[in-house]
């Protein structure tokens, strides 16, 4: 028999940023939730939505301040559900989709209580929308790969480059902001072309997007102008192409067939 | 100046199936739209919110069926945009993942028509939110990748085997029913576990939903067991071993195993 006074956990994946892009269920869940756990990557447009009545504990990873450590946030939800309170549990993007949702549903689940998620709209899709770019394209990309450009303290970046450099793949670089020229200049010695476009978008579909169109081999100076803000997102690859920007494609000819020249030479 | 008589398309992903999945703004423009133009990913419980003075057109892709060509589907959106509608074309799962969104997108801009997208929670991201399987996890999966398993008539599956064949990224493969055992010999000739674990997803999110675990070198047996549901799909990578299923993760101690000891030979 499950306990009457144990309250649930729901990891909520609140999507990249827009409170439009949340699905009904996240909406659900968060006008119902008594508590709600969330960190800096749910905006505070969304924010907005959670109930006066719902305590609230922001474990928000601040860059350049202290995190609230992993374990210390499991240790947070257990306790409030074990007090009997419909916790939610908000990330930012998916739950599923790096994010680390299923290691607190493990110590969650370690400790009897009950778990469910809601997926959420992740960055790239945002992202995708938003600037019209898709992550798949007949003839231009078979497939789209998400990958992590995070590196754990000194730690070398975990990455499979020989695999990563797939041209005909979309390639998304999450939180890379720090490490996209040592990613760039990794995939350009595995083969992919100089001039491949590489669109960033910072804050994807809220009112603090912004968009810019680079290349492979300029990149890491076109990330290092913006440096600060957050996140950032690196759409890798020839869908790109299709970028009409706010101007249509134009101003976008010369790095387009610089790209195709290299990839055909 | 736009013309007040043109209408406009949205091309909206609908989800994976449940229509508590959709996003906000989905439901919105289901709700507002003059003419709805829906394939068969778009669940009935989805096309039950379409308002009943909606035109309908179904252009689905019946499986051994004659589908509506791609060209049609295009001058149908046009058609009806050049009418003055307000046109939602729904799609399942993302309208950029996949799904050829782009492409008439690409096809209503040279016909000058207003086009904006809704991003939509994409069949893996259903699926690993039912199932209770992440997509990335801590020591098990860097990264994911999505990959369609159709190929067009006669001609050879266009994956780049070396590059998929990359065991810390979970590999998701849409539409693949049909070759399933072509790609699951072909990343297993590249090195990856006889045993990976795999997990077979139907219909996820849906009333129909099942799933079957399965091993890289059983997969297509498993899948042939289950050939004429719709739409499957297949999540390959360690990651499947967090899966719980209905009764604990116990039954899959074996499978688990047996993966750990081949890659650890």
């Amino acid at each position: 028999m499950r306990n009457p006074q144990m309250g649930k956990v729901t990891l909520v994946g609140t999507g990249p940023g827009d409170p439009d892009l949340l699905t009904l269920r996240a909406l659900k869940v968060i006008e119902q939730a008594d508590a709600v756990v969330h960190d800096r990557l749910v905006s505070p447009e969304i924010m907005r939505l959670v109930p006066a009545r719902a305590r609230r504990v922001d474990v928000g990873k601040q860059p350049q301040h202290h995190p609230v450590p992993q374990d210390e946030i499991n240790e947070l939800l257990v306790s409030l559900a074990l007090q009997g309170l419909n916790v939610a549990r908000l990330k930012g993007g998916d739950p599923l989709i790096f994010g680390r949702g299923s290691e607190e549903a493990q110590a969650l689940r370690d400790a009897g209580i009950p778990v469910s998620y809601v997926p959420g709209i992740t960055a790239a899709q945002g992202a995708a929308a938003s600037a019209g770019v898709p992550l798949t394209h007949r003839g231009l990309a078979t497939g789209v790969r998400y990958v992590t450009g995070h590196r754990a303290g000194d730690a070398e970046l975990a990455l499979d480059w020989a695999s990563l450099a797939s041209e005909d793949t979309t390639l998304v670089v999450y939180m890379g902001a720090a490490n996209i020229g040592e990613i760039a200049a990794q995939l350009i010695a595995r083969g992919l072309p100089q001039q491949l476009p590489v669109l960033m978008i910072i804050a994807a579909t809220t009112p603090r997007e912004q968009r810019c169109v680079s290349a492979l081999a300029r990149i890491a100076r076109d990330a290092a102008a913006h440096s600060g803000t957050a996140p950032m997102l690196f759409i890798i690859g020839h869908v790109v192409s299709l970028y009409r920007g706010e101007r249509g494609a134009d101003h976008l000819r010369p790095v387009i067939e610089a790209a195709l020249a290299e990839a055909h030479a």
